[in-house]
Parts: C-alpha cells; sequence; structure tokens
C-alpha cells in the first residue's frame, strides 16, 4: 500500500491560488514525492469536488493538500468526503488579510479534521505531508532529517 | 408552482442549534408558513446534506435557513447544491463568540450566495424568507406590512 | 404583480462605489433582469432614500441591493421603510478592509432582516436577487440552473 | 436660545438598554441638566425617529445622547435629519461584545459628525453634553470645572 | 463668552498626520470658524500638551480636534487638562489600520469623555465642532443647516 | 518500524490544559492507539521540552498532539527539534478567547509546520493523528472509515 | 545609586484592578523587592500623576509597573514624563477582553517605550521588573535564576 | 559586572527584519552602547538559538533585542533560557498586519516575562534598553534625559 499513499493531491479553489499553491508542489518535487494538481471549487463545483475526495483510494493519494480563501470551504468539504489526511491552506485575501479563510479552515466541528497551516503557507503544508509520508517511509525520512539539519547549519 | 415554494426548510449543523433556531420556526408558523426542520452536518453528513439540497424541489421547499458554528460550511454547501434561496444564520461561539462562524458564511466566493443575517439572527432569517414569499403571494405581503407597522405603532 | 417585481434596483452610498457596484449591475443584465442605479447615502441623503424605499410598490421594484462602506447604514434604512428584500453589500474599505462595513450592515437586529453578501460581494447579491425572482419566475429558473451547470462543466 | 439647549435628549433602541443609559440621565440630573428618555429603534420606528430628529428644535432639545447595540444606526439616522449633535453609545452585546456597535457607531461617513464614547460610555456621553453645555453657561462651566477638580482631589 | 469659545485648535501628535488633520482646518475656514493648528505630541511633548490643555481658555480656544496614531493619548491627555470639550480623530495606521488609534481615543474611562470620530474623520471632527458652535450661535446654526441641505438637494 | 510510530504524545502546557486534552487520548484510546500524556512547558520547562522533542524516535513516538494557550509556543518549540508530525491544539484564553494561542501556532514560519486544528479541538487533533496512522495501517483504516460511515448513518 | 532603584513602584487606574495588580507586588516581596502601591488614574488625576513620574527619583523608584484598562494611557503618560523604564500590564476587559488596554499599551509611538506583558500579566511584570535589577544586582541575580530552576526542576 | 551587561545583543528571525531592526543597532550605537546583530530563527535554527540564549552571561550580554514575525516565538524561547532581560518586537506581517507577532510575542505566560514593545518598533526596543542600562550607569542615565527634554524643547 505505501506506493500508493505516496502521492500528494494539491488542490485549489482557483487558478489565481496558483502562485501560492506552487510552492507546496515545487517543496514536494525537491523531495521526490510524487503529486497532482486540480482546480476544484468546493462551492462551483461540488459534484467534482465530492467526485475527487471520493476517488482519492483509486487514484493512489494519500494525503490532500487543499488551498482557498475567502469562506474556504474547500479543505472541510473533501475531508468530509475521506477518511484520507487532509491539510488545508488559507489563501490570503484582499480585504480580511486572510482572517475569513483562516477561520473557515481551521475552525473545523468535532469528527472531521483538516490539518490547517499558516496563511499563504504552502510550502509547509508540504512539509507537514513528507512528514506523514515519512512516518513508513525511511528513505523520506532521512531527507527530511537532512532538511531540518540543513535549515540550521 | 407558489404553493410548493412556501414551504421553507430549516437545517441546523448540531441539535445543540435548536435553540436559536427554534426562533426561526416560530416566526414562520405565525406567519402561517409551512417549514420543517433538519439536523444536517455538511462536514459529519455530507451525502445526506447534499441529498436534502439535490432534492428541495422535489419536496416542494423554496428556501433554505441553514445555522451553524465554528467553520459553518452548512449553509455554502447547501447552496453548492441548489439553485434556490439559501439564508445562512451563524451561530455564535464560546471562543471567538460568532466570528468565526459569520466569516464561514458571509465571504462567499463568487458564483455562489448565501444572505447572511447576523449571529444568532435566526428570526430575521425567517422574516427574510417571508419577504421573499410575499413577492409572489399576496396575502403574505399583507401580512409582513401589517407586521411591520406593529412594530412600529 | 409577477412583473413588477421583476425590477431590481442597485443602490449606493457614493459614486466611488460604483466599480464594485456595476457587478451587480452587469449580472443581472445578463440574466435579463431589468434593474436601475441610484446614487443615495443614508446618512448626507435621508429624505430621498427615505421617498425611494417608500415607493419601491410603485416604481415596480421587488428588490434592493444596497452596497455602503464604513457605517454603512443604507440597506438597513432601506430595509425599515419597505418589506421587500434588500441585499446588503459591504464596500471594503481603505483602513479597516470592510469589517466596519460588514458588522454595520449584517448585525440588524431583531425584526428588519437584511440579506448580506461578502465585501464586494455585489455580483453574489445579484445572484441571490435571481435566485429569489427564479422562485416564481420559470424561465429564469431554467437560466440560474444552466448557469450553476455551467460553473461547474 | 440658550435656555432651550439646555435639554438633553436620551435615546435608545431598546429597552434592554436602559440599565446602561441610567448612568447618562444621572449623570445629566445631577449637574441639573434637563432631560428626557425615549425608547426609538432606527429600523423597526423609522418613521418615529425621524419624526423625532427633525423636531428637535421644536422640543427644545440642544444635544441627543444615542445608545444602540448590533448594527447600531441609532445615533447616525438622528444624525442624518439634525445639525444638533449627536453623542453615540455603543452598546455592549452578547457575541462580538460591542465592536459591531462600536464600529456602526463611530466609522461613520464625511458629512454627517456623530461623537462616539466608549462601549457602554453613557456616563461620559453625559459628562460631553455638559461641557458642550457649559461652553456657552457659565454656571456649568463651573459645575464642570468642580466636578473634574474633585475627581483628582 | 461666545466669542472666544468659537476658536478652534487643530492639535495633531506629528507633522505626518497633517494631509489628513488638514481636512479639519480647511472645513472649518469654510465656515468661518477661527482656528489655530498645533503640533504636540502626547508621549514626547507632555509639559508642551499640558500647557497648551490648561490654558485653552485664556487663548480664547472653545473645542480641540486632536488627531493622534497608534496608542494615541494626545486627545485623552488633553481632555484630562480640561472641561472644554475635545473630539479624537483616530489615525489610519499602516499595520493595524487605525484600529489601535482607534481603541485608544474611543475607549475613555469613565468621568473624562472624548468625543470620538471615524478613522482618518478630520472633516467630521470639524463639523461636530461647527455642530456645537452652532448650539449658541444662529448664524453658524444657519449655515450648518444649509450645508446639510446642499448635500442631499 | 510501523509498530512504534503508531505511540501518540499527548503534550500540554499546563495541568489546566487537561479537561481539553483529554479529549484527545480519550478518542485515541477508543481506537485502540497507544498514548501518552506529559505536562510540558516551553516556556518554563525548555530543557525538559527539547529532551521531549529530541528523544520522539527512541520513545516510539510518531505523532505528537500539543495544546497551549495564549502565547502558545508550544507545538512550535517541539516541531523545531523533530521532524515527526507535530498537531497543535489552541486553548481557548479567557480575555481574547484563543485568538491569541490560535494565531501563535497557526503561523509557523516557512520550514518548520505545525498542523493546526480549532481551538479547544483536541477531539479532532486524535481523529487527525489516527488518519495519519491508518496511512500505513490497514486496521486503522477500517475503524476510521467505520467511524466516519457511523457519524451520517 | 543601586539601593535606591530597587524601589519599584505599582501603579493602577482604579482600585478595581487591584486584584490583578496584587500579583506584581505579592512577587516582588517574595523576592524581597521593595515596592510601594499607587492609586492614580491618568485621565482622572493627571496632576498627581504627572507628579508622580516627576518625583521617581526623588522617591528612589527605579522602576515603575502600570496596570490600566479600556484606553489605557497611564503606562504612556507616566514614560512621557520619565527616563525610568515603565513595564505597561493591560488589564483584561468586560467588552473587548482587553484587546484595547494592550493596543493602548503596546502601540507607543517612537521616542517614548513601554515595556508592555500579557493582559492581566502582572506577575510577569514583577518578574521583568526582578530581571532588570538583577543586572546590576549579584544577590537577585542568583534569587531569579534558582527561581526559573525551580520551574524547571 | 556593570561593563558586561552594557552589551546587547539584537536577534531576527530572518534576513528580512533587517531593515526595521537596524532602528535598534542605530539607536543603541548613538546611544554609545555596544551591539552586537545576529540571525536566529527559534523554529529553523533552535539549537543555535539555545545556545545563544544559554551564553548571555559568557558573552557580556546584558539585553536582548528580539525581533520577529508571524507566530513569532524567537523573545519567548530565548527568554526561556536565560534571566537576563528580553525585550520583544513583533514585526509586521503581509496579511494580518502584525497582529499574529504581537500576540505571539505580548501574551507570554506566566512564569516567563517577555517586554514587548509596537508593532516595527525596534527604536523604542532600543530607548527601553537604554533606560534599562541607566539605571546602573549615571553617564547613560544623563544622555537619555537629555535625549527626552530635546524631545520636548
Amino acid at each position: 500500500m505505501k506506493k500508493d499513499i505516496m502521492k500528494v493531491a494539491i488542490v485549489m479553489g482557483s487558478i489565481s491560488d496558483e502562485p501560492i499553491m506552487k510552492n507546496a508542489s515545487d517543496t514536494l518535487k525537491s523531495f521526490g514525492v510524487k503529486c497532482e494538481t486540480h482546480i476544484l471549487s468546493a462551492h462551483r463545483m461540488p459534484n467534482k469536488t465530492r467526485e475527487f475526495a471520493g476517488g482519492l483510494k483509486k487514484s493512489g493519494i494519500g494525503i490532500v493538500i487543499a488551498g482557498a480563501g475567502k469562506a474556504a470551504h474547500l479543505p472541510g468539504v473533501i475531508a468530509s468526503y475521506t477518511e484520507r489526511p487532509v491539510i488545508g491552506v488559507p489563501i490570503k485575501t484582499s480585504d480580511l488579510g486572510g482572517m475569513d479563510s483562516l477561520l473557515s479552515i481551521v475552525q473545523m466541528p468535532s469528527g472531521v479534521p483538516v490539518a490547517c497551516v499558516a496563511i499563504n503557507g504552502a510550502k509547509n503544508a508540504a512539509l507537514l505531508a513528507i512528514e506523514i509520508i515519512a512516518l513508513s517511509d525511511e528513505g523520506m525520512a532521512e531527507k527530511i532529517k537532512k532538511f531540518k539539519y540543513d535549515m540550521e547549519y
């Protein structure tokens, strides 16, 4: 099973989120993690979002990184349809700075968790995915260990 | 068609929201509007929520009033599956006072509107539904007119 | 009566709100909804605002979309004088990002509802008006259904 | 003219604001300022509010102290109908602590000022009214001077 | 006494606030109100600020308009030394948008009122001063009445 | 390796956080996940916290759930010393409602991720840990799948 | 000189702040630091506050701990009159939770620093004063070192 | 001992904070205070940060000024390892304006104080350090006294 769960999906509500979310795919690729990117709006494309979330196992996707702004329901909606870990990236908004995105993602009610990172924190979302993968992948564990060592020394 | 759209559905994410949302059903009933109440969590019951939202026409429901707290996705998720008007009621939360619920409901992205009322504003949600119904129902128009007059005099 | 209530009025507190509010009129027009635009400040033009709100029926206006910023009383003041649905659009402000506009519009006290959409959410205000019109207009119902379908597919 | 403007009106949106607003009338009375109290909701009683605001001169009222909560439009609506000074008292709210009331009162747009005091600051509203009266009333000037001296010594 | 209290002082914490505060002096001058401008920091120039506030009567100043940003103590410090009305203008800040200035000015404790206007609301501060002057000056009362009429018609 | 990483550590800054954090251990136990609880303050016990974080591998701990309030550095400090996933639980505070805890945990700078859940969201923290464990543990995957199914039906 | 600067003054705006500020005096006493307590309102007692601040050297007071709530100017006003370090304690408020007190104290403009601690953080204010004293007092340095060690072990 | 504690260390989480933190070193140098600057991230360089904080006495550093942004743990982490005074400078952030940095620094839990100054308030941090040094250094006391005098006159 390990091979399959290695793949990470990066999902975003709008193509305008791409410059931010690209930090996630770049980081994943630099660690040799396979990833695929989808534009999926929880509100404008609810059926496609649900089909995506329901088909994660079949697609061999272990972890989802979902970025969204404003009333940012994308990570939560995906989480409602899968038991795979979902990492949410609140996208900065031009009016409230991303406080709306942050609260919409992090304040999930009991029963359906989302792992929220910082506003625009797509790179950390990728690192978190890598840390999760590293739990069952010795090679990845070495890589992330080295990455952390190199940050300091 | 008019008869069917008269019915209003009141939906809430958790039974604990009932004391607040009861103000909506009480108000609707006092105006003679038929309504039905559902407990539906967008996160814990995504399939039932979707089936509910997709079946509004068949159920003869014209307007949905949805109350939810925290990362309050219920109104938005319902709105993503229907073209009927959805009125959102942000429920007060014990930590952030309902600011999280409010932003999760009101800051909907372009394309999928939700009509948001005040935190815990279930009564106003019902009055808004009544105003909408009154647009195509002369009798209801008289009633809401009288209600407004009686508030002042 | 149906013909008359089809018309939507777009009202804004200041001409500087026009670039935002134009998204509402553009959307309404693209759906074939008749609309008219007014510059009316609740504070600087209280009598004209009241006359406008009191004369909605005579003007054949069914729904009002009102955009305002800062201590944004325009939607609430109009709502106080009419039983027709009022949709409020909080305009982004340069200092507080529109949080002031949002709270001034959404936190309406019991008895006088305003349907609040997102900060600068004029397009969604129009879509909400269209959803309301569609409740008693089969043709419009088809159009909004198609619009939602086209967003996804 | 001076005699007439001495009278201060205390207005509040709801009887539930009375325990807070009583601090204003108590303070005014302790300084020998005549005052009268009105329950007037800008939203539920727009016509009575307007008539009140338009009739200030005839009623011999020089200054209005208006307390309101949530989307607190009462001070602004009164100010829109009169050129007499209006002092606004934001009432604390149970969900947002009064931040909504504060922003709805203080963030008035250009052209129509309201003098805002602290959340629940009815006593200071009265003191401000007294300072204004004292500008054209030597006796009152002595009293407020003594009051300030007594606070310190 | 009336002649003396006609003069309004405009005080600001820093010369960088001048572009905002100029709206106050421009408005006062357009109404024929005499005014004088001072740069006085409550924190960096406490003695001069106190001397200014203590000498208002001698200087023939009836009303003070004080603009300040961040931990904006200037209006409150002046108010602590005088029984003349003090109008506070919170200056927008580059980090918190002026929320810090606003709360530092409006949330005055009981006993020492400041009349707070909107963030950067210098023009309204001047209009409020004019409304206060108009209470004991028939000519000014006519002018402000005409100003309000002209805003609407 | 899989057996070892199954263990989850629950860490909290103060014994007063125990009633909240107990929801995490209860949930973990109900899924048959081994867990251990530590009281460790990032500020008052920096050496013990560092030793704990540095010794996770040796202790057979795969995932850390850390709850803390106010300037809540505990999750971030642990994350700085380990490449194992750290889940942060912002604890509600009596003054700011937990907004301080939330921002201190979620706004982690680039390079060192923390998976943040809702204020007081200890149960969701446990479910997230279980979802992570389930990625490499078929039995756990069945359990969490059933848990999600049971929430809905 | 060292002896004199050992004394710490604890100042508070109102007797109602005493239960919070007592944590400062208790902590100082437990370290053998002499302290004295004053009730001084920056707004209601500006002259006494200034005399106090101007007389610190003569009173042998090296450090001032000042607690205040709402538009909390006390620490800043004292700091404007002395070059001795002033530590500010924002007092929790019943409406805004102390956010107003915090911003009024911490956002001091350039030139006049105040050392701000957490909302209601009087104990930490005392510990900070002790750390400052310990810089020139070997015995105190030993005590605070031991205090920190005892917190951990 | 006095000579040694004169030295002040300026620490920042990232080189991008340098333009802000330079105001601290410039101010210190203008007062003749020796200072040294370090780039140290609490999260990316936890061991170096700890070694730095643990070695302050040996390095002859009496006071630390630490600037950091977002979940700004740097001042708190340093304070956890030393009994020397730590002054925290919250760095403005592009999304939340520095509110995150501010709360992460100022809301320190009981037992480990940090002296927080304004967002981007590096100059005031330096002045606070100088005031502390002046407590045991007559020459510095004269300089800061003159500095304050020159600000006013």
